[in-house]
């Protein structure tokens, strides 16, 4: 079954997350008034959540956190580890190369591509290759997500790139909205400058 | 005025750096369909959205590319220069610290704390300071704003302290979703983990 909708996929990522984090600290139940407040979300969204995928608690004892974590990671498709690559490995790209929480068991950051031969003779957690044996990095290792953190300038002719190779899947930091070269393709654009100058605005408007 | 409506001001944002993209690629004046188009809304959303904040142009002959860019400034209350700390000089933190976007004309990043002295001890565009003086140069400089990259178990302490020594907007990359202290402050998540997660779900279902 496909969730057309972005939001509910973004809720499901959010309720693991939090559930992650409760059952290291020592949950082995959780409930959906709990989650919903820790996720700013009402109860009854949490519930309606969960049953449209099929899973159930009582409403009594709440869900066990482990069951709940297998359902959640399947419905994300999170039972394989799935292989990204980041094109650019300037300050943002080799930051999410080092980024802990994208060297889990279900994703693995395998490469960097760059331009810049100073970046690829670095040594670091994750190597940094050449941005012209990109497209057969991909082809070869059948990767299928991509992060873009590239200048503006480069971003759609990277894009382009990596989704004639065979990626299907990227999340874009350069600061451009990107269009999607094909119908087969799903890109989230995430614009750190936009983020920041919202905050500023609210900031500013208070005064 | 104050809108609270927090999409219509993220769409400014994405209007005025499309417009700055082709400004400096040489255009001089910019269509209301296609600044639509690079944005990923409609001609009608653009000018409705222009007219809201009394930003006028004619059908004909589309928005002069500088007096919409003084006019978006405006709104985004960008005139003056927002001074900006950062919680957390990790990979995240040094990447922000570092990143071109943040230091604009009306953007400076002036300083990142940790607690670790090695971090405090390294050399880079922004200075690193223990994180027991954060409340101290957030009062005496005046800062307003700050982006917190720390790990999630500590992040809900450093978003209270920072908001008690008299910040009031807060861009978060903690993975884990904070809630406001205080009604006069206002918190951005930005949770790269589910972001990705997102992208991976949608590669995974098409299979």
């Amino acid at each position: 079954m496909i969730f057309k909708n972005r939001k509910i996929i973004l809720r499901i990522s959010q309720y693991k997350s939090t559930i992650i984090y409760y059952k290291q600290i020592g949950f082995t139940k959780i409930y959906s008034d709990f989650l919903g407040e820790k996720t700013g979300v009402t109860a009854s969204q949490v519930r309606k959540d969960f049953s449209l995928f099929g899973i159930k608690g009582n409403k009594r004892g709440g869900y066990f956190i482990d069951d709940l974590l297998t359902a959640l990671n399947k419905i994300l498709g999170k039972e394989d580890t799935q292989k990204v690559i980041i094109a650019g490995a300037g300050n943002i790209g080799s930051a999410l190369a080092g980024y802990k929480k994208f060297h889990s068991e279900s994703i693995k950051i395998v490469a960097c591509f760059d331009i810049d031969p100073v970046k690829t003779s670095k040594k670091g957690v994750v190597p940094v290759f050449p941005y012209s044996e990109m497209a057969d990095f991909i082809r070869d290792n059948a990767i299928e997500v991509g992060i873009v953190a590239v200048p503006e300038v480069f971003a759609q002719d990277v894009v382009n790139n990596m989704v004639k190779a065979g990626i299907r899947g990227i999340l874009n930091f350069a600061p451009v909205n990107i269009k999607e070269p094909s119908e087969d393709c799903y890109i989230n654009n995430v614009n750190l400058e936009i983020e920041l100058e919202n905050i500023i605005y609210f900031v500013k408007k208070k005064e």
